[in-house]
């Protein structure tokens, strides 16, 4: 099963990209990676390190982290994330993963793949550690600026992420609010509560932040503004307790001493709030298995994103959606003319 | 120095606001509580706890959490929250604090003590530690819908507390979006991220997320519906953090051994969380210092909140304010004669 990479896309391509792909194809038998990109630079790179599972994939030209995502769409029709996405079009690469421009990784999944029927907005759904198991937050950044059925739609997309990827029966949907009464929120919240109240969802009521990690609700649907500054304020965050406490445990000897003592009991703590673990996240409801993951992937970062690329390949989740979200449609517009 | 206090406020109210307004009056000795409420609840439990700097103002009515703000101010002419601000109002309280209904202190803050002139939206400004120092949140609450020309206000509001009340000489401005270059964010955003380029302010343009907790700038402004998601989630984080180490800690014996040492360090860790430390924050903008306080306040919360109260009645916080919008209006006025 291959799948593509995108080896120039990310901070630390193509280093981490390569070391990456080569972890991954050592840890999952099944997989393999074709590394898109300019076979001057990958070759070497590869020399020592070849695999008979990786292969280079030859893309001229890069798209900056920066750089204008339409204007890079237009301009460069052989960059290694329109190449990438190519091998998934022509169903030789079951999936595609890129650290790269986030910007450009959606307008050409859109320009190459297309959305699926019945989506006007595809969303990136990131899988959250919460205190009882498992939470996806959608959307967390393809669209800053959103209607509320187009939050509608990502709970039907989040939904059927939750259940057939997570796993969970009839997974409980939040939307993400400043209170739990219906009247809190702003314009947009408080539609897309109406909306989501009369849907066959299994909807929660709105959620605070202060709830995000206690898994009481397994989908939180939220714009991808709102859902972006969530998910790197929790990285930030995260990291900030992180430092703070290192910092004052250095401050006292015996404290050192215990902080060791204490620190196998920190590794699943440690994974809990590494977003390095959590394999990058998919962007749902276009027409193919796209995974997007973090700018500063590093090598850890981009075999975990390559394992639920994989996954997502594995299952087919693509297919699942567009299932799910015929029957929704159906049922709609049966409701529809009932009325 | 007398400070109103909505004795009926607040989740645990009003055992908490008694216990906590007696904690303050015990620590600050210039400080004095007018606790606003039923007397016939609140003399009993403060019976065998008096104290000369303590006075009970009836109140016969009382908001409750949920309850629709316009409708309280609407109906309640007697509620403990109105009667506080009426003290305020006839210059008898220096400030008024509240763990109530926030919607109603808002609509009541309006109300009986009228915006600061050249400000349409006052706005919640919440004090956060960050690995540098501290840097304030506004709006953290009060404005779910906005337009660029409201973050423009609370931009030169933000500025005023920080100077003054955090004593940072020109403080940094940074908007919060999901990435740091211009072009990145919604319509809002992007907007006023180039209001704010034109100000006179010492915009160091686009935070994300991430930067939150890092202290590269002393003010993060954003609409109040981001700011209160972004609040609420940094205290729900933590506290699962916390939760999630404690409980791998208990699993291991030698775990808890060493964390039992480590403790001492981690005291200043536990401070830098915890939300109750903070004081409550101040609603700026409108004519007299009004300090809201988490619903969920206990005693500790309530006292420090006195002690913000306390702060900004010496400093006069809302008249520097003033001051400070009238220069900068002033100055807006001639550049555009220039023009």
């Amino acid at each position: 099963m291959w799948v593509a990479l995108d080896a120039m896309g990310g901070d630390f391509a193509p280093q981490a990209t390569i070391e990456g792909a080569l972890w991954a194809v050592k840890e999952f038998p099944e997989l393999g990676v074709y590394l898109v990109g300019k076979p001057e630079i990958l070759s070497p790179l590869l020399k020592k390190k070849s695999h008979k599972r990786l292969k280079i994939i030859p893309a001229s030209q890069i798209v900056g982290m920066d750089e204008s995502p339409i204007e890079a769409l237009r301009n460069k029709p052989d960059s290694s994330i329109r190449k990438a996405f190519e091998l998934v079009k022509a169903r030789e690469a079951k999936a595609i993963v890129s650290a790269g421009n986030s910007g450009a990784v959606l307008v050409t999944a859109l320009f190459v793949l297309g959305r699926l029927k019945g989506v006007s907005r595809p969303a990136i759904a990131t899988v959250l550690p919460t205190l009882k198991g498992y939470a996806v937050l959608i959307d967390s950044g393809a669209n800053v600026d959103c209607k509320p059925r187009h939050l509608l739609q990502f709970a039907y997309m989040g939904n059927v992420f939750a259940e057939r990827i997570l796993g969970y029966k009839s997974p409980r949907i939040g939307l993400l609010s400043i209170g739990e009464e219906s009247g809190k929120g702003n314009t947009l919240v408080k539609q897309t509560h109406d909306l989501l109240k009369q849907s066959k969802l299994n909807y929660a009521g709105n959620i605070e932040g202060r709830d995000f990690y206690q898994g009481d609700v397994e989908v939180i649907v939220c714009d991808g503004f709102v859902g972006n500054v969530c998910l790197k304020l929790s990285e930030g965050l995260a990291e900030a307790l992180m430092a703070m406490m290192t910092k004052e445990i250095k401050k006292h000897k015996l404290a050192v001493l215990g902080f060791t003592l204490a620190r196998p009991a920190l590794k699943k703590f440690k994974r809990f709030i590494d977003w390095r673990e959590r394999g990058g996240a998919p962007l749902l409801g276009v027409n193919g298995e796209v995974i997007i993951t973090h700018g500063r992937s590093d090598a850890k970062a981009i075999k975990n994103a390559l394992r639920t690329a994989l996954g997502f390949a594995k299952q087919n989740i693509t297919a699942k959606i567009k299932e799910a979200l015929e029957i929704e449609t159906q049922s709609q517009k049966a409701q529809d003319s009932e009325r």
